[in-house]
């Protein structure tokens, strides 16, 4: 995939540079291309090329986009690592997560002070090395000024909103703030803007589309980023996890403050209490197979599945009517609609 | 001081926009502003405005200028914010570091999970702002693209160095590497490039200084920044506590790998193996009053000390001598010959 060639010469290019610091930085560098060249969906890139693309007939992906969607997979690094930090995650994309990786070297090689600190060090300053050269790369892209000039605000947004989405989310399972404004705050800067709408507008606003264009597809972004992330809630209670690769009720033992929760909390409180009472009792603990089946129940029962399922019917309607109203190229429109509908109707 | 205005209209511009994402961010956003504005030094900008003098005659600090001066000053607050995390800082510029600030809140009001953990949550992910805004500043500065295509090579170069510099100072002190030559490395680039010779570099390129100057003047703060670090390590070993505002023998009570230390160690194993031994077993041990003096005597009897005041003086005097030869203009040259002595001769 040509994002993953890009970033492969992105590493490529600095190595010199790397090494001539130290052999010991170029290690550390190392563990971040292999993290960033394993590579996940590659998303934002394909929002981004959509975007691109719904400006105007398909071309081939110029230079400066290229860039953009290498830059875009370099923030992404940066928010998984320093995420994995903040979960406490042991693993990610089947391997150990960065922390853990430079931990486990940290006790392999018997060395001094805790492991488990020197890992998180490590892994911050790589998550921050991530950020630098991604803005490192879009100054570098070669825009023609006036185009610079109208991507650095959608960048910038960008970046502060899902760093905002990420500060709210850890506020609000923190606070154990139940209100569904709450969860939907976190998913529309976290989820959705940063991984749809945002990434859309640039590849739009880099194709020269017009206000129209870039109105409707932020628009269509958010609805759909927000019911990709109402999916996700859903999978994260009733994944089966064969498929998912996650275990079972895993957001629920993590306690994550789903916009799904909030609902359920919502309906039993009015409905039956003592359920409501369970749910909250239960959420963020590790709990055994039987209080989990329990409270996974009462989900189910509160009415919020068919709650969420309806807001998720809602935004994909409005997204794609939207879509099918806006001045997108006939090609972006069947791609937008074929990505919305597989983001949100997905089973992983 | 004309760096802080400008910092704090940063701040003030964004406000609207980070309200409108949620109260709960923008409290997150008031405490660094706090932080940011408080200040310390400001010797980054101090030694850019110095390298933009260098270039031409003393005019007006512009505008590009002053919002790089602003952008260093964000970055030094992302490193100052995740440093305070990885060496466990309780405070900072004589308030609460930010992660122990969040912890506290999280404390305070009772909420669910580990404070601590919250704490640093919240710190990497503030500092990570930090950072994305700082170079948020650089792309909006207005720079001729022909300027900006200067400056984005140091920029990066400085922001790599950096994150360089302290993955190497973690990784040497947990390794327990004791050569010369891995403490010059942290110094090199966590220090001497980041804190004065890519910050007079910056000015340099922006005054318009042709290439013989840029080369004097990164000579001249390497040079610099090296020796302002021998005496930062001095400071930590027999600085006065009533007057560096640290305790007696930090360095030593942190384990930090300094230079100074590692020529001790040189010196002490040639000459007093005995010593060498009771100053390695001490390091980085929670030493009390009479085994701290033993260490420290076991430094100044090694030779150590006469040798890194020698290597000041041959830095300090390098330095000055490639300043007086360079093309810088003569108000630059008295003020970098200022501070260089100041840098390298202050007791604090």
């Amino acid at each position: 995939m040509a994002t993953t060639e890009l970033l492969r010469q992105v590493f490529e290019d600095r190595r010199p540079t790397v090494t001539a610091i130290s052999p010991g930085f170029a290690e550390a560098v190392d563990a971040m291309e292999a993290f960033v060249l394993r590579g996940g969906k590659r998303v934002r890139p394909t929002f981004a090329w959509a975007g691109y693309r719904a400006a105007g007939p398909a071309r081939t992906l110029p230079d400066e986009m290229l860039t953009v969607c290498a830059a875009l997979e370099l923030v992404q690094a940066c928010a998984l690592i320093h995420d994995d930090i903040i979960d406490r995650s042991d693993t990610r994309r089947g391997h150990p997560t960065i922390h853990r990786q430079f931990e486990e070297g940290h006790r392999a090689a018997g060395w001094l002070g805790a492991a488990d600190h020197y890992g998180e060090g490590a892994a911050i300053l790589l998550g921050d090395l991530a950020l630098a050269w991604a803005d490192d790369l879009l100054a570098g892209a070669g825009f023609a000024p006036d185009v610079f000039g109208q991507v650095t605000p959608v960048w910038s947004g960008m970046r502060t909103e899902v760093l905002a989405g990420q500060l709210l989310d850890i506020r609000t399972e923190a606070s154990g703030d139940e209100s569904p404004a709450a969860a939907h705050r976190v998913m529309r800067f976290k989820t959705a803007a940063y991984t749809v709408e945002r990434p859309l507008q640039l590849g739009a606003v880099i194709g020269g589309g017009d206000d129209a264009l870039v109105d409707a597809l932020r628009s269509f972004g958010t609805d759909i980023g927000v019911a990709f992330q109402l999916r996700d809630d859903l999978l994260g209670v009733f994944g089966d996890p064969s498929v998912t690769g996650k275990p079972a009720g895993d957001d629920l033992l993590a306690g994550k403050r789903t916009a799904l929760l909030a609902a359920a909390l919502d309906f039993a409180d009015t409905n039956d209490p003592v359920a409501a009472q369970k749910l909250r009792d239960g959420i963020g603990h590790d709990l055994g197979p039987a209080d989990l089946a329990e409270i996974t129940g009462i989900i189910e029962n509160s009415g919020a599945v068919q709650a969420v399922e309806q807001q998720i019917d809602g935004l994909v309607d409005s997204a794609l009517t939207t879509l099918a109203a806006s001045n997108a190229t006939p090609a972006a429109k069947s791609e937008l609609t074929d990505l919305a509908t597989a983001m949100t109707r997905r089973q992983t």
